[in-house]
């Protein structure tokens, strides 16, 4: 028996997330759909974690078992041909037989991307959230640096959240501008459902003056009644990257 | 009568190119056709230049005339609540009676974006050339260099260009790298049909060792029997500005 570890990238855009659905198109389904093409034989994929409908993924971690005995390119290149347009496989490793892409992920790196033009713009929109109107930049530094550390993130997670504890560690909150795109990159050990566009959202809030850097830190006390700014869009949002303790041997 | 610029945005993936086409769907009939029913009167728009299918425009000017009394405003706000999603009005100015987008251009910058990595990208695919392989970069920017000032670029246009003088001037030719992108910027004063996409598939010929930084000047001498390289897909291209003699003064 082989583990295979599949590093994807995915356009959001037209998948139900990545997670099996009963109705709707799920990078899961897509995904297990061309191993079994590639494979001949059914095959269950584990991914480092879940994205919503709508949310990118640069390298989003996935393994899977196998006795088939496929060369390790057959899992990129081979599945590539059989994958559709909007996901493919960067690269594809040979990892521990007891490997798992969800339970030994150390870290994840989510971007982002806010479009502060005052109209919309359609080579950017797929991947962007527009918010029209100045921000105060300095404020949503202020109120990111208070994100950093082990906090409980529990005001900042959708009611469909089922995670047991909500302490998470973030290791940086980044605001970097590219012209009118500004990214707001995290690093953290591990994230809540919707936790990062909730986060983001209050970061807005507080660029629009709409609330004070401070209430950052009200909301990490769970102040009650306090409540996090509105959940941004998920077009904005991709999984850049995930860490995990070793490097991987070998690969393609 | 008032003589109006729109600076428009479009993502070319599904357009046939700007120009009206008898079948396929262009950019300037989804913009004459939004313009009707705000002016509810036919509007004949003329653009910079012309764009082929699949090419995008980050800042495409075209310019119309009416005599309705519309404010500014109406025709980068209103306008784009009537069009596609992928086209879009950025800047709407209203400019001297005589003013033509086209005659009046100085200068262009189209920006080409080579993908240098080895499998597909979803996310980069619809705005890049995926080029498999090393590029020696020092090659490609010798050749670069041997572009720049006025020359005769009758090597590098397709066999439908109507041009009268195959003569033109190109200011800069850039390369920057970022990560595994590589964007080619060319600078110029007019440029021949296809003449980018000439240019970029001789440069990556070069780049891959198939021909040499000097071929370009043979080229640029129209020897006899000498080709330029393919013609670089359309998706990677991409009209960023065009230059006028003077800034515009009202705008919205």
């Amino acid at each position: 028996m082989r583990t295979i570890l599949l590093i994807l990238e995915y356009d959001g855009s037209h998948f139900a997330g990545w997670q099996l659905q009963p109705n709707g198109r799920s990078v899961q389904e897509v995904v297990e759909g061309g191993l079994a093409e590639l494979l001949r034989e059914p095959v269950r994929v584990h991914a480092a974690g879940r994205t919503d409908a709508g949310v990118h993924a640069r390298a989003m971690p996935a393994h899977f078992t196998t006795c088939r005995d496929l060369p390790l390119r057959a899992f990129r290149d081979g599945l590539n041909r059989l994958l559709p347009a909007d996901v493919a496989v960067r690269e594809a490793f040979e990892v521990a037989a007891d490997f798992h892409a969800r339970f030994q992920a150390q870290g994840k790196w989510y971007r982002y991307t806010v479009d502060r033009r005052s109209v919309r713009s359609p080579l950017d929109s797929r991947s962007s959230w527009q918010v029209r109107g100045a921000l105060d930049l300095g404020a949503m530094r202020t109120a990111a640096d208070l994100l950093v550390g082990e906090h409980d993130f529990g005001a900042f997670r959708s009611s469909g959240c089922t995670a047991r504890t909500t302490v998470r560690r973030l290791d940086t909150v980044e605001l970097t501008e590219l012209g009118e795109l500004l990214f707001i990159d995290f690093h953290g050990s591990g994230f809540l459902r919707n936790m990062v566009r909730m986060l983001v959202g209050t970061l807005v809030d507080i660029g629009r003056g709409k609330r004070s850097p401070a209430s950052i830190s009200q909301l990490l006390e769970r102040q009650p009644g306090l409540r996090s700014g509105p959940t941004a869009p998920p077009q904005g949002l991709c999984l850049m990257s995930v860490r995990y303790p070793e490097p991987f041997q070998k690969s393609v």
